[in-house]
């Protein structure tokens, strides 16, 4: 697509999503878990939260999902693969983060099953993309710097490995960071926009997942990674005009996603290259 | 008891919380546990939150419960069952709120045990009271309209299944939506006011049945639904002057709570009938 | 240390928060999991929570740890003691926040295996530290008034609790109430400042304890404990300036936390005595 077909597909999803309100149910983690919900709210999806085996089953047959690594329980060991499996078998729209990777050996052996279920949007940062690319033997090359939650390395170091992540999926990458990437193995689109406070506000990728779900429910995986990274960084750059510190600013934030119209979304800073 | 006296009794019971703070606990679900807590405080409650067996029948001990199906844990089997049977030997009331009614085997299995139990007040939308009533084969002419957490029946429509709820446990039927509807299976009061944000924000509702129980503790069932019910309603006409969207909504919501007397709550707009 | 010196420590240790940033993981209640971890990072540090054994060892080899019991799962039998283990064994600084004392079995157990280990910090009000030196077998003379989550005992009360939690454990004690006091068993400060509207929004104390673990990072516990009260004193005061209850004030907090100065939090009003 060209940049002006893309930002007329990004407009078609706000507006998809406004008018029927799809529902992107979440397993994800406990600590953001509020905030993916009424993020998800904010730009016109629905929300619902679920852990157990058989719940993920039956969600999995609705419109799209969002699966968040964050915070893992025992059960996660069922909840996860048997989700992800039904997800691959109703061929539903969903969306992977990676968050913690790197932490303990659960996390490690969920994100190794999350292989073969190729998900339609891997939602990290930079440090996750280069680490999730190398757990799934995409690339060998790179170091990653993953540090508890958080990146260490540049968007721009993560470029390849979200390249081989789009590549092997089939679907789209979104890293986050300064600028965003969001590419589908072909383009990369570099958006611009947000603030340096949704590095103080814990969720604000969480949320950008759960967001990005509800688009998949309207839209192909790349034009709802880019659909979601978009109205962030709109609500980014609004939030900082009006806040005083992290919490002022994520208040401004959710007002600003329930706020943007289509128009607003599609005519975001953002340049595409081909790869 | 006519208008006039339910209104006295509603500013008994708000007055009674500020001055003996209640605590209300709750096993309640992840996505809006925080904002449970936080509008049991802001009405002049207290709150404690647990999940496991021997926790559930000791804190049913005190003065009043809540129970929320929003998010189930394994460990639920085994919580559940226990609490509410001991909630049921104490003869301490308590607030069922059968959130995400048709997802999974557990939450169907769980609910089924809550029946004997006979729950002080039911909190729910209206296609979740329907879904109930039938589940608890008290009805059974109506289709519900569950859709995940959502609701796609109107109050209206869920007067017979709310009738029959309440009828069945002696206590009350909260169904919340444009109008709120509280009925004790002999009168029903439709009350007014809230906001169409509160749709946008999650846990509404949750936060409504924690307020519920921390009312419950002070008089009796019907009462504290209506007088809960009322304060909601007062806190989201008043909250929608002051905001820009659904998340200074919620914060001026919450405050709003805190803010309101008797007088202004035992003021809501409402009508009674008989059934 | 002299008043002076203290005050310096304090202005330090905050500077080397906003430089280094430094990453303190939790074992966390569901209820304030997001506060925590906006607080932490308000304050300059870094935030990741965990549930499971390994991943609790495994954070326990980095910088400093918050641990937090108010509420428990049952996989906690297993994390939590292994993750004490690890952090004595690796001579991490950690804090224990034993929220919910006295409700259940599996807490008291906990709290009796978190013994040995020693906490560098215990963040915790009166009548939780008059419960825990009970437990712990330093007390025996005194009756404490656990409700619940809150206190019914005045901080003064818990005075000879504290010091000898603080000599048992050769670290710091920080007991929150309406004066703060730090303890490290051979002085005592109290801190002045902070809000009643502090007791109206769930998890300042766990919000507190959090920050308390980024601080530790850097500085020695009583320092840690010293300045984490001293911000959330300051913070305290500025968000009641501009705030309408207790959700507005919760804003505000935040993004005091965020605004300080090590300056502003050197200058907070505290005396300091020998026990």
């Amino acid at each position: 697509m060209t940049e002006q077909e893309l930002r007329l597909a990004m407009a078609q999803a706000v507006d998809a999503v406004h008018m029927t309100k799809p529902l992107a149910p979440s397993i994800t983690n406990f600590v953001t878990v509020d905030f993916v919900a009424n993020a998800q709210l904010a730009c016109g999806g629905s929300a619902a939260m679920v852990y157990l085996p058989d719940e993920g089953e039956f969600l999995a047959q609705g419109q799209a999902m969002y699966l968040n690594m964050g915070t893992l329980m025992p059960v996660y060991e069922q909840t996860i693969p048997r989700t992800v499996q039904a997800l691959a078998a109703a061929g539903t729209p969903w969306v992977l983060d990676p968050v913690g990777l790197g932490i303990g050996s659960l996390r490690t052996w969920l994100l190794e099953q999350c292989k073969e279920a190729k998900p339609s949007i891997i939602r990290c940062n930079a440090s996750e993309a280069i680490a999730l690319a190398q757990l799934w033997n995409l690339t060998t090359d790179q170091e990653s710097g993953v540090r508890g939650v958080d990146s260490t390395d540049s968007v721009e170091d993560a470029e390849a490995a979200a390249v081989a992540l789009a590549r092997f999926t089939g679907g789209a990458v979104a890293v986050s960071g300064e600028l965003d990437l969001i590419t589908d193995g072909k383009q990369i689109a570099y958006v611009q926009g947000g603030s340096e406070l949704m590095t103080c506000v814990t969720g604000c990728g969480c949320a950008l997942g759960g967001v990005a779900a509800v688009y998949a429910a309207v839209t192909d995986p790349f034009v709802a990674a880019l659909t979601a990274s978009a109205l962030f960084d709109l609500a980014g750059v609004r939030a900082a005009l009006f806040s005083t510190g992290p919490a002022s600013f994520k208040v401004q934030f959710i007002d600003a996603l329930y706020n943007a119209s289509a128009n607003d979304v599609a005519n975001v800073p953002f340049s595409v290259k081909e790869v």
